[in-house]
Formats: structure tokens, C-alpha cells, sequence
């Protein structure tokens, strides 16, 4: 089932099951219960689709691909970062970033959290996941190369796109990522090459902190992200297999 | 004018403004307008007073003091980090540590935001910061050395009290700071050793980051957080001149 949000001419938000390019409206939407009741049917061409989900809390995995972390015997756990609300724009829309920062794009695997855990283990966490969107977990350069926090660099305002879709049945095993700028491929992924999958992403971020319905997981980039940076009239397209393409242009400030 | 938010049997929240051992209900409570339409009285005896704020954001500064950072000629710009909503409690509820980890409190001024603002100048802050309240920016020690994003040490489930009150008037220039475990003094600082003030915070972290009505900002802490691990069964009290006393009990998760 892939889930969308959709503003019609009034600005108001619905949820909504897309099949083809028709969207079917969901009255009672929720991410703990999925029996749905669908109410009227919109062309995709005559709606606004935005991010798929507006998260109460959008966390991040740093060095969880074995081809950017490079070849060692045991990998180490990733680290985990916070981005904020205010990040998280839909597809088609506009990052905006500093002119003369350097900043570069990062396609990631999104987890859309379904129920709220704490403490979860990795074998009952698929219980918590309601499904799977892209992300573009765009950065800028550490300031002065001290700021390590990463707030200034992965906090800012439209720095996390997502979307266009959430897809709830999915195997994530083995997809394909790929980010183009221009049309140009920079990353060419896959999610197999993960240390750390899913499941055990949402096991080791809920013993740090409780996750809600609707919080979202960015599972870490592939490598060559830092290779693109990214300038104004930019156009970005984040591609993973099953999922759809995010794209989005880039402007300064 | 103090402001509090507090929940009578029936578990709904509700703002008031406090008044020595009175609370007079705010029934249309709102950041951007103050002009407030009172309802009930109750007494303070009666009613669970809960964190003043429930915020979309809350983001920290490390760095700010100059007796933390140490004798320099010229002050380094703070760096700035984001706690999660999930962090924040009130007053009286219960930190919650992970057994075995080097855990500290660290007492701070926090800025309150009172309107949206983007890019603001230091001259113009004012007019967007709605009042200010204590906070306590509970850190946990770096795990393996290498976490430096600070989100597994800084925003854990409990590890931002806040409270007692927002205080809509303050001179903030040169306001003592106390911070006790067990009725022993640990830190004892004061604003005017900041190296960014208040409107200077907020014009800073508007460049990266949209602020709203309600967001909060930690601005810093003094000298000798990290002499005082905290640990289960402890109790920590941070004072603020004019603002009154944050307590929190310690307790192993």
C-alpha cells in the first residue's frame, strides 16, 4: 500500500492510498490501526502531494554503510544525530541553503515508526515499523570544523526532504539507491550493504529514546555523497527500487 | 508576569500565571498575544505543575561560559546542538539514567520564544523571545568516544527538566546560577559570564533554524557541570535568580 498526503485547493492536509495515478482519500487515518475508510478519488495531476509524513521527531544513522565506512574486519555501531522538524519538505519542493557553504546530498532509507517502543529488540521490531519512504538527508560542512554536534549542518530548514510515497509492505533486503544531480549519477547503493538494518535500527535508537508513530529513521547513506556538492538551480532526484523518485531543485537563501 | 502550565485530576493541561500560592486559569492562552482572559483560581497545593512549555524544538548551545571554556582572548562562537521533545520534563518528575553511565547535570537560562522568526538581528531578538525558565541539559558521557553528535548523550527520554515557571519580564544581565545534588553546590555561575546573550542565541540559531512560539533554547551552562555524576536516588535542585528552583529526582532506568 503506498500512502500519500495531499493538499487539494484549500490548503488542507489528507491522507491518502495511491494506486496508479489516482488517490484514494482516507477518513480515518492512523499509523496504529490500518483498516482504512476511503472516502472521494483525486487525479494525482490535480492534488499537491507533500511530505508523506509530518514527524514528531526525525533521527539519523551516520556511517552505516560498510562502502563509505571501507573495509574492516568489524564494523563499528553507527552513530545517531538529530534533525529537526522544520528540515522535512515534501517532493518537488525547494531546499534552500547558504551561499558559498559547501553542501552535498545523501539518499537514505526511511523507516516510518508505526507504534510507540521503547527499548525494542530487533526481533519483534518489525512490529513498529509502518513502513518505508526515501529521504534526502542534505548537509552542510562542519562551521570552522569544530561544530561537530551537526545541528548546523544537518538541522537547518529543508534540509530533509522526503517522500513521495510511504510504501507499509516492503523487503528491504536488497534495493537499489541511487542519487543523480542533473541528471549525473553520484551514488549507486544498496541497502544489503548495510551494518546495521532496519530492525536493528529501530532497536538500538528506541534504547535511547522512546519513538512515536509517525518518527522517522534515516538509515544512513552509501557512499560518494560528499563528491556532489550541491548549488543554486540544482536539480536533485533520489531513486530507490520500489519506492518512487524524490526530486527536488536547490536554491540560496 | 509567571507563567505555568499544570493538570488537575482529570489529566488535561492548562496554562495559568502564578501568583504566590495562587494560579489563576489563562483560558485563552497564546505566545504571540498576551492580552489574557482568566478563568478558575486554584490553589498551587492542589493542582501537579508540569513542564511550562511543551515545545517543537529544543536546541542547546555548548560553550557559552567563559569559565567553562577557560581564559582566551577571543571567544569562539558557541556550538549549537538539539535535545529531543521526548527529553523534556517538569518539576519533580524523575531523570532517568542508564546504570553504569557517566551521567551529569548542568544548570541553564533558557530562552522561550514567543513568534515565528527567521534570520533575526540581535537588535530586533527581543521581540521574539516570550520569557525565560530553568533548565536542566542532562548529559550522558560520550559513548566509545566517538559519538560526538551528541544526540545519545544529550537527548535521552527525561534528560531535559524544565521549569518551574516561564517569567514573562526578566532582566536577565546578571542573574546567579546554582546547581545542587544533595543540597551540595556544584556549579554557581552567572549570565553576565555568557559569551552570546540572549538576543544574541536567538539571532544566531534564526539563521539556521525557523524558530516558533514555544520553541526553547539552552543557553549554556557554567564551570563544573562534569565534577558532579549523577547517579540513582539523587536529588538535584538548580536555582535561578527570579526564576525559583527546578527540582528532579535521579532514578536508574
Amino acid at each position: 500500500m503506498k500512502i500519500v498526503r495531499f493538499q487539494i485547493s484549500n490548503g488542507l492536509v489528507h491522507y491518502g492510498e495511491l494506486i496508479e495515478n489516482k488517490i484514494y482519500q482516507i477518513l480515518n487515518f492512523s499509523y496504529q490501526q490500518r483498516e482504512y475508510v476511503f472516502g472521494e478519488e483525486f487525479p494525482v495531476s490535480q492534488v499537491k502531494i507533500i511530505a508523506p509524513v509530518n514527524p514528531g521527531k526525525v533521527i539519523g544513522l551516520a556511517y552505516n554503510y560498510k562502502d563509505l565506512v571501507g573495509e574492516k574486519e568489524k564494523f563499528e555501531e553507527p552513530l545517531i544525530f538529530l534533525k529537526s522538524t522544520e528540515s522535512i519538505i515534501g517532493p518537488n519542493e525547494t531546499i534552500k541553503i547558504l551561499e558559498g557553504s559547501k553542501t552535498w546530498a545523501e539518499v537514505e532509507l526511511v523507516v516510518v515508526i508505526g507504534k510507540d517502543c521503547s527499548n525494542v529488540r530487533p526481533e519483534l521490531a518489525s512490529e513498529y515499523i509502518y513502513g518505508y519512504t526515501i529521504g534526502n538527508d542534505v548537509t552542510m560542512a562542519n562551521l570552522y570544523n569544530r561544530d561537530h554536534h551537526l545541528a548546523r549542518s544537518k538541522a537547518l530548514d529543508t534540509f530533509c526532504p522526503i517522500g513521495p510515497f510511504i510504501e507499509t509492505s516492503l523487503d528491504v533486503k536488497n534495493l537499489s539507491l541511487k542519487h543523480k544531480i542533473n541528471g549525473i549519477l553520484f551514488q549507486n547503493g544498496n541497502t544489503n550493504n548495510r551494518i546495521l538494518n532496519d530492525v536493528e535500527a529501530v532497536s538500538l535508537v528506541s534504547r535511547f529514546m522512546k519513538l512515536n508513530p509517525g518518527d522517522i529513521i534515516l538509515t544512513g547513506t552509501p557512499a560518494n555523497a560528499m563528491n556532489s556538492l550541491i548549488t543554486d538551480g540544482d536539480h536533485i532526484e533520489m531513486e530507490i527500487s520500489n519506492l518512487g523518485v524524490l526530486s527536488n531543485q536547490v536554491q540560496f537563501k
